[in-house]
């Protein structure tokens, strides 16, 4: 069984997390990356710490299954090998800055004269209109454009990113969407198409639900901590030892956590009855909730409260969520041969596909480890390829040793 | 131009957060949603708070585009209307708890004998296996979970979640990846498929980054409030006024940031000449920045540093993200016609289809708006929809006044 993308041919130029993160998605669902890297040091985040048996563990991540060629994109011959790529290719994927591509020969309109039915996506830091269209992406720094790290903490707390770069994965996310429907609508009509999207519309649609509930209430949007503006008892709640979460929606809920805590009596308490009531009541509740939880460990409360059906769960660590039975259960991990990483494995992707599934069928690749397949496949004879290396305007994995 | 996913028709009996969210990416591209509520109340998320003149605001985002088509599905002749949208529909999408599906003859088997080319997609909280299969998903749960919120905030602080619902949306968005990737495997082969992701799923995949550094280093990742593990100077520095963020990934950056500090011999100054070792004196760098930095207030810092090229910011409000002149540049607002709301108006999905985009075309429905037209449209005649609804199988939005 295939992945769902197989047969189709990306041609991407992006570096550093969220462009390499979009096309990843691609790869892994079955479609060929020709991963264009510069000279020398190749995609940034090959550099970006830390380290795994000296290769950089977010590069790692997120550019298995792609095939790395390294061309000069500032001689015309190397822009000239890109043309030859997009001329058999269904998709390309650049995150450089504002017209950057352009300016390089590489924007939309010079692609679409190659190859008509191209897909072309653009992943930028603040979209191609406006402002601040001209300014280089950074997460955190659109995070805070975009109001999340606003509203991110417990109250009156230092500031913080949310730490897992949800906007180069969130807009890497939202360009798969696009580009996997452009190719849809291209395998239905022939037709290509320009996909856009950006880390700061990405955080913007995020804090959808926050904008929504100012333009209905007026009331600004704070930091919450880990409770919910909707919902009560929601939260940490401290038991024993450590903190347990606990999630109340709906009145059922909250009868069965009453029951866990020996407070029947709290079903039917007019302080309490009504989810608006709890939410009045919310910090009297949560006292009264702790003051309870101090009788035993977390450990002991969340199997209880798992007994009665109230969601509920510890903090894990990074490092429990690695091992964790639920993760192994469900295949989150895939052993994937490396050359210098023994016992090198990877989370797939977060969904599965009966029929056409999604695999990492390959680690991540060396600096240049396909320039000479590539460029073979595409017709190009080894007179010229060893042209283009002496010019170095393609750089092999053999040339590694001596320019790095 | 009509949207990517015109001519597809999904049934959806998901409700909540995660799978409404699901099915509005779906609609936004084009797609006919039949969203089957149950009578009286309908969707939970109707009745979650904060209200816009009565309207819950969660389920005003994420039900934009959908015909709504009340249905008791504890009846044998409620699923028997469902077994009949599914014959004439492309995908089934739903959001129980593990096997209820199943229970209520809704279950993958049983829609596949009904129409074999089908695409079912379970969206659930901890994945179909497993010991936590059987649990009820929380966003909030989950994240403690899958480690986000162990790693989320300050050093120190209190407990906090991720305040946008990264698992809610998350899942939706890779479910929306499984379902629009298996539409084009259908379109090429005809065959249907199963489509499965999680909450949990999700979450573990977003602390990718985390989970590998731990692998790599055997150094528990913990909490970096504003900053990032792997740059520095990175994260929240206070001016006179309120705090920067201040994104620094490379040496040219940081050379452009101390020509704007005024402190050109930082460049070449030992402690701070490369990333790593920027990293080994964060705190020292952090305190000399933040001194310069309290001369001026964060806006004028924010102009200079944009001036100069490096990435930077003010941690902005909900409110100001609201009427920010680059979202409204970027046109992330549409203004959409509502029965009972002046003014509303919903932000479009972060990317952009040039040939076939995404539309906001009409507001969420009422429970039960189209319940009428689509049994027509399968072909049931009056008689038959009038039994229906005297027997309260179906509800239309005429009943909304008596059952409430």
């Amino acid at each position: 069984m295939a992945g769902p993308l197989s047969g189709i041919t990306i041609v991407d130029v992006t570096t550093n997390i969220s462009g390499p993160s979009l096309t990843m998605i691609l790869a892994d669902l079955g479609a060929e990356i020709i991963k264009i890297e510069r000279p020398v040091t190749g995609d940034d985040s090959r550099g970006m710490g830390p380290f795994w048996e000296g290769e950089g563990v977010y590069f790692l991540h997120i550019n298995r299954n792609k095939k790395s060629v390294v061309i000069d994109l500032k001689k015309d011959d190397g822009r000239k090998i890109v043309y030859d790529l997009v001329e058999k290719a269904d998709v390309f994927v650049e995150n450089f800055r504002y017209k950057k591509a352009e300016k390089m020969g590489l924007g939309y309109e010079k692609l679409k004269e190659i190859n008509p039915a191209i897909v072309y996506c653009s992943l930028s830091a603040y979209g191609q209109d406006g402002p601040l269209r001209e300014r280089s992406g950074y997460d955190a720094i659109a995070q805070a454009d975009s109001g999340i790290i606003g509203i991110n903490g417990a109250e009156g707390s230092e500031i913080a990113r949310v730490p897992v770069s949800v906007l180069d994965q969130g807009s890497a996310m939202w360009g798969a969407i696009g580009i996997i429907s452009a190719l849809f609508h291209k395998e239905k009509t022939g037709e290509g198409q320009l996909v856009t999207t950006s880390l700061y519309e990405t955080g913007v649609f995020w804090v959808g639900y926050h904008m929504l509930s100012w333009l209905a209430t007026g009331k600004e949007p704070k930091k919450n901590g880990a409770g919910h503006t909707a919902f009560a008892p929601y939260g940490a709640f401290y038991a024993s030892d450590a903190p347990v979460m606990i999630g109340i929606s709906n009145n059922s809920l909250f009868s069965r956590l009453c029951k866990v805590l020996g407070k029947a009596e709290w079903i039917t308490d007019t302080r309490y009855e009504t989810n608006p009531k709890r939410i009045e009541n919310r910090e009297n509740l949560r006292v009264a909730i702790e003051n309870i939880l101090q009788s035993k460990t977390a450990d002991e409360w969340v199997k209880l409260l798992a007994e009665a059906g109230v969601p509920s769960s510890k903090v894990k660590k990074i490092s429990e969520v690695v091992g964790d039975e639920q993760a192994e259960a469900i295949k989150m991990w895939e052993r994937v041969a490396h050359s210098n990483i023994e016992g090198f494995k990877l989370p797939r992707l977060p969904f599965e596909l009966s029929m056409s599934p999604a695999e990492i069928k390959q680690a991540p690749p060396k600096l240049g480890e396909n320039s000479k397949d590539i460029l073979k496949k595409i017709g190009y004879d080894e007179a010229k390829i060893e042209e283009l290396l002496n010019e170095k305007i393609v750089q092999t994995i053999e040339d590694k040793a001596q320019t790095r």
